[in-house]
């Protein structure tokens, strides 16, 4: 992976003092034009060796660039625990928005790379995480986002020149720190495991560009023009986009008369008298109670997402929830339109802000699900872009477990017929018109296909670690005391679980 | 203060079963009428006694109300150091959004209190501190906001009935800890510090509402009667304030002609030869990259603000600095158009969010003076508005300083024949077109307005602690050198303070 850089390469003073003008003037030209089409994030990756002048092309980017339009973020290699969130949440925290340029020191590769170097981390382990970031970088690309992943690299025999010549500086000494020549001590592993991080992660969409990091005037200038290669390609990419005559919004996909099998054969008739429920509704609240205030939720999460047809009775059986938990402690998430910031992030961002810190709870009314729904069957996304939210959200789910969280998801299903009966109440009822709106009546009209993207969800997003909770909803009394049981049996169960794993 | 909150009020559980749920509807018709009108957060602060039923009246609001439009964040008394930004910073963070409400528990009040109570801060502190605290809700009573500050009371013996009662309680012993216990042992002086905090800061725009906690149906009735009357209140006056005929944009306010006494009287002519300034510049920015490396920055932030009339060299200059600086630690933010999550704030918010921890820089192209310079001569705000801003800024810059920010502010001056001569020069140049709109035409033909607002803003917020900098600018080279230069001073004396006060 690195034999062509450490073949010397060199560029001369004379050399670089007449390029580095013109390409400098060219970068801020190509960042301007990408700033104004606002389409296309940047983000620029700066990763490896010590010593081979990581930060000194971090600094030059931002010197011949507009640094008021770039976002520089430092990762170290310890991952420091975000209160409990998942391990990619502080990466999202960092994106640059569209037209903007992000650059990330270290980035999520640091991490990985370093754990496995030092022994803290097995192979399998870490080709586990590599493979999580290729598909985080997947994300990426289909978001429209320009990856550029430089790998800056130096022989064992360079970075000790290089290190020697900083400590002799007084002003420079600084810079070379204990840690670096422990990390020189392996340079051997480093390498090799570097070169096994490179291989797996360097895609056709994201592939690394590895830089011979010896001289500073050869490094510069070739990053600077790979940089300057990366952002004209994108502007002329979004210009074209432009140009080309608008796709028109797609016709919804017929119906296949077998789609709405799963719901329509659901059985919705089951019920609960009010006497039963107003006993278990009192039992299940102070379980849960309880279960939330138990000492072991400080190593958990709670995630619970409510989705269904418009009147299913989301808030209310949502609200039975709440009442039995500590306001101090949950947090309840309506999803409508998003707000500008959110627009100029990939999809999922508004949804990873919001995420619970371990001992807290987020309840999502609607959720990312909306993709896979309402922009599915209303056209707002292409179907290229639905079509990938279904992986995207499995791995957004799974990345939660992973650090801990209980992710319930529940579909509130009614029939057509209960949905009328509740809009026509809502009519009726003076206190409950704001409820119902022109926009409620258009998507019953939708109803089919709206079933069909249910049922499509349902099989791609239903995974063993968080399978889709489908509760019958036509009765209300029933639908709450349902989904209270599954809150209250899920948390019981994770925590016992976590508990047996303590012990053994 | 306290007296009437030991009467021993109860109300019969029949009278509560009667009027709950007419308080219920009525609070939740009033968020939504709130939420829909999106004018005024409403900020709810639960402080008191420990056991007065503090989590449990908020838990209530959560019920009663609809729960995804109110925003619950709980304040520990121990102050966390967040990376070292100024005290309120965690509190701006948590502000709710117009029309939304929070539930704020402990709040701003917390701290202060118990770090007198526990003997941490004398008296003078103390005072300080409720003084500022004072300050901040001027503000948010200025920007809209509903503030309601309720204080639980509990008489020290119903203290100890309540929490023996907890014990004994297996479900609920978790709720009393030895530190309540502890507490309960400074109850006098806990209450004579309360009584203090709480007539200091009774104001005519938020007074404090203290409620007997003993009974658990008083209290939750007092607290939602007080709750929906103020919601009330508001809802109306958003609504009399809207039926109101718009006031007419307000004419821009006659020049005195000795206004722009301080800038027509300022030297325009001072230069700098382009060697000298080759020299300057190199020692200067290397001088710059050693200081801002320097150990001791780690407990320093530095915050540098530019202002100018259009083409001053805001930019230009910034990147003079940014170039001696570690692109891992410094920031650049351009102050353009809010965000409608920033609209949805009081005006200082999305700069208090972009405040750096220690360790970092921020640097500011335009910033929070645009209250005082674009908004007040384009009458984007009423008068009243810019004029509260320049005390409101003051004690913002007060705040940073006070966590251990350098803050240095720099009006980079240029007369009007200088402006001239830079947008002919930037129509004439191909790539530098993009920098010069029409709406910088416009902005110059106001030259005079604005020269007036500077003056005033000049006079009213040179401080101590935050002096302007007024740069001749019409030299480029010099003025360069000139903010640099002070960059440099300035921080050196912030460090060399530091120095001498950690030895002493």
């Amino acid at each position: 992976m690195f034999e062509s850089a450490e073949i010397g390469h060199r560029i001369a003073k004379k050399e670089y003092r007449e390029r580095e003008p013109v390409l400098r003037a060219a970068l801020l030209n190509a960042q301007y034009a990408l700033l104004e089409q606002a389409k296309a994030p940047v983000i620029i990756l700066i990763n490896g060796a010590d010593g081979a002048g990581k930060g000194e092309t971090g600094n030059l980017f931002n010197e011949w660039m507009d640094p008021r339009h770039i976002h520089t973020e430092a990762f170290d290699a310890v991952d420091p625990d975000h209160a409990g969130r998942p391990e990619m949440w502080r990466y999202w925290q960092a994106l640059p928005q569209k037209g903007h340029i992000g650059i990330l020191f270290g980035s999520w590769y640091s991490d990985p790379i370093l754990a496995h170097v030092m022994g803290h981390e097995k192979k399998a382990r870490f080709t586990q995480r590599l493979e999580r970031i290729r598909h985080f970088e997947r994300m990426l690309s289909a978001e429209g986002a320009v990856l550029l992943k430089f790998w800056f690299h130096l022989s064992r025999s360079a970075a000790r020149t290089r290190f020697k010549a900083l400590e002799k500086d007084p002003k420079n000494a600084w810079r070379v720190t204990k840690d670096d020549w422990v990390r020189l001590q392996h340079y051997e592993e480093f390498v090799t495991v570097c070169s096994q991080a490179l291989r797996k992660t360097s895609t056709a969409e994201a592939p690394w560009r590895v830089i011979e990091g010896a001289d500073p005037a050869y490094r510069a200038l070739t990053a600077g023009d790979q940089l300057l290669e990366a952002l004209q390609t994108a502007v002329q990419a979004n210009a074209d986009a432009r140009a080309r005559p608008t796709v028109q919004r797609a016709a919804a996909a017929p119906v296949p008369s077998s789609a709405s099998g799963l719901l329509a054969s659901f059985d919705y008739s089951r019920k609960l008298s009010r006497k039963h429920y107003e006993a278990e509704l009192a039992q299940l609240q102070s379980r849960l109670a309880v279960l939330s205030r138990d000492a072991r939720m400080a190593s958990h999460a709670l995630v619970l997402v409510f989705e269904g047809m418009d009147a299913a009775g989301k808030g209310s059986t949502l609200r039975r929830i709440t009442q039995a938990l500590d306001a101090r402690h949950y947090r309840v998430v309506p999803i409508a339109a998003p707000t500008d910031e959110e627009r100029a992030q990939p999809y999922l961002w508004r949804f990873w802000r919001q995420l619970p810190g371990h001992g807290h709870t987020t309840v999502f009314d609607r959720s990312w699900y909306g993709r896979v729904l309402v922009e599915r069957v209303e056209g707002f996304c292409s179907e290229a872009d639905w079509m990938r939210g279904y992986d995207e959200i499995n791995t957004f789910e799974e990345e939660q477990v992973r650090a801990g969280t209980i992710l319930l998801k529940f579909w509130m299903a009614i029939t057509a017929d209960e949905q009328l009966r509740r809009f026509n109440e809502r009519k009726a009822t003076p206190y409950k018109q704001f409820k119902i709106t022109d926009d409620d009546w258009r998507n019953r009209e939708k109803w089919p296909a709206y079933e069909h993207a249910v049922a499509d969800m349902i099989d791609r997003t239903s995974t063993d670690v968080t399978p889709w909770h489908v509760v019958a909803s036509d009765d209300k009394l029933f639908s709450r005391i349902a989904v209270l049981r599954q809150v209250c049996e899920s948390v019981e169960q994770a925590l016992t679980v976590r508990k047996k794993k303590g012990r053994a």
